[in-house]
């Protein structure tokens, strides 16, 4: 374990502290359960023989990329370039941003750091929607002289509606522009469905990736027959993860919430193939006022993300029942369920699981990790979120 | 202009830079408007002879309190012991905590701040609602030791149905418990309807604020019955000033986010004698990716919280008219509103309205302050967001 020297003094834990005494609000991980969801993962993509290069934009912190690293994983995705950035700074050196990126004083920042990343034996990579952006990127590549290239994905819409081409002919168009520039490397197609992730019905993610499949199975058949290589497709999420591994066109899965999980994937029909990823992201609160009718605790929507729904009250014993409502940037309220169930007293702390990991993440510059489980444990690590607030 | 040396390299903006290359997604302030709102602001307060304390839960800056204090403004309000932390580090001297604390690690922290704003000649005040509280209280300012003391706020809940006690008796016995303590000062009533604030009808805020000030008013007289002075009632916000500062009781105005605006504010029907507050913070966004049918730009809800609804596209050409839709954490899907308006081209530049205005500054670790209008403006002021992610 190495040396934490610069953590600042207003943290909520300290090294070795015990949970119980864990200031709140605050963003904690149990670790022991963090590291059963890192081997079921590692499991799951050997037996389906598929790499998984873990999303970074959920856990945003170089520590974790790298614990995945050398649990099997390939390297890390992003959505931004400050995010590539902020793991690259924290030793991570095989980084994808899946995304579209095409601003050019942003794009001379992707040359920079795909010469970086080659000269530390590294790579980076990129997405690609547009034939514009393709010029663009070849232009900053080359303004900043670099040698060895970045690797290119072509992003293609397979039922998101949000970036990529349409599958089919677009994209060909767009892998052959790709090939015609020499610090380019076509690297094959980005084939994310993210809304499929988020539907309830088991039956109807599988529906949605069975479409999602099928139009990347033929528009890598389409660059194929264009005479060009097709080294690799990735995409998928935890939610769907199961589909696209056994689809034999998927070759990298990006799933990145299945190390933490939230409430929004709790709340879905689980794919019985799934592996039983559990939840491993907790917002400790206390209650910092009582009232007859309700209890209110100090976590608003300023410490968790409420995107995808309120948080849940977890690890309450048996005989309690609490919902949280909102009550507001920096308060949550705390109502019984049932009549005759009392509420939590002056001062009690409570688990919360957030509705939504990534951007809840994204609000804390800290995650505190625990060993030793929740209700007795002790402070670990102290791990820092290096891209929290990386949005360019 | 003091010279700004600790800014990131990659930072959205440089000083003296043009509005049009400030890269995006970045939280940018006009400044002119910014300061006609300050403005409007310290002559509605003027004209009341009420008191103005902003709250700096929403621009968590301190060279923002200290510029409000300098139009005139008392001091800065806070929710959290370590937005208090925050701005008194960066210099600002007269906080008030308008929440409660009852960690006993937290209020040793308040004690302390309490005992270095007194050195500084400035001043620390706290809310309570509970009577279990004001002993936590007491006994950290004991064991501080601080001669100075602390000024206390007994808040009452006039209808937001959050913290605070009943309105009344309840009251009466929390101020005579404060007074019993040495160390610490009854101030006076902390009522503030955070609800009323956000009701779209200019009617109903007025019975809301109504019915809140003769219940405030009432208990005031209970207070001075029992033989207590009664300082001062504190509360309101930028949706219901009007009515405080009309109504002979309320001595404060919280209000703070008259300062920047949102997109929420600008729904709500306006009341006539509210002064004219208009949108100075924005989220600037360019388009990554152009489809047939939508156009995707570079700010999701990392970049704005959505607890109070969408962003709106602003300062668009009359002919044009977009509407944002959700696109996750990093993106945001534009559409045109009628089928003849024309898709922003790639790389286009956008300026959105945050849905609400204090949890968007919290995303973000600067403050872009351009003068001279978005349009054709440079960049003067880059503002640290000193309290962003000052949770405890």
């Amino acid at each position: 374990m190495k040396p934490q020297p610069d953590l600042p003094a207003a943290l909520q834990a300290s090294i070795g502290q015990r949970v119980d005494l864990i200031d709140t609000p605050s963003l904690v991980v149990d670790l022991d359960a963090m590291e059963r969801n890192i081997q079921r993962m590692a499991d799951f993509a050997r037996q389906h023989a598929v790499r998984w290069r873990p999303h970074a934009k959920m856990h945003k912190s170089a520590e974790i990329a790298l614990l995945l690293q050398r649990a099997g994983a390939t390297g890390a995705c992003v959505q931004k370039v400050a995010e590539a950035e902020a793991l690259a700074a924290g030793g991570v050196n095989d980084i994808y941003i899946s995304n579209e990126v095409v601003a050019p004083p942003k794009l001379l920042r992707v040359a920079r750091l795909a010469a970086h990343l080659a000269a530390c034996g590294g790579h980076l990579a990129i997405a690609v929607d547009n034939a514009e952006g393709i010029e663009r990127l070849a232009e900053a590549m080359g303004a900043a002289g670099s040698a060895d290239g970045i690797d290119v994905f072509v992003e293609i819409d397979v039922g998101q509606g949000r970036c990529g081409v349409p599958p089919g002919a677009p994209a060909v168009t767009l892998a052959l522009a790709v090939a015609r520039h020499a610090r380019l490397r076509f690297a094959g197609l980005q084939a994310y469905h993210g809304r499929a992730q988020h539907l309830p019905g088991a039956a109807e993610r599988r529906e949605a990736i069975a479409a999602a499949v099928r139009a990347t199975e033929h528009t890598r058949a389409l660059i194929v027959a264009a005479g060009l290589p097709m080294p690799l497709v990735t995409g998928s999420g935890t939610g769907t993860l199961v589909h696209e591994a056994a689809s034999g066109v998927y070759g990298e899965l990006q799933a990145g919430s299945f190390l933490f999980m939230d409430a929004d994937y709790a709340r879905n029909e689980r794919e019985p193939a799934q592996p039983a990823f559990e939840q491993a992201l907790f917002v400790k609160t206390q209650v910092i006022s009582v009232s007859d009718s309700h209890a209110v605790c100090d976590a608003g929507h300023k410490s968790h993300a409420i995107d995808s729904g309120l948080p849940t009250v977890a690890l309450l014993p048996a005989d309690r029942s609490l919902r949280y409502a909102n009550g507001g940037d920096e308060h949550g309220l705390l109502y019984a369920d049932t009549s005759d169930a009392r509420l939590p007293s002056l001062g009690h702390m409570l688990w919360l699981i957030p509705g939504h990991c990534d951007p809840t993440v994204n609000l804390h510059d800290f995650l505190i990790g625990v060993r030793g489980g929740l209700a007795a444990g002790t402070v670990e690590r102290i791990i820092r979120v290096d891209a929290r607030g990386a949005l360019t």
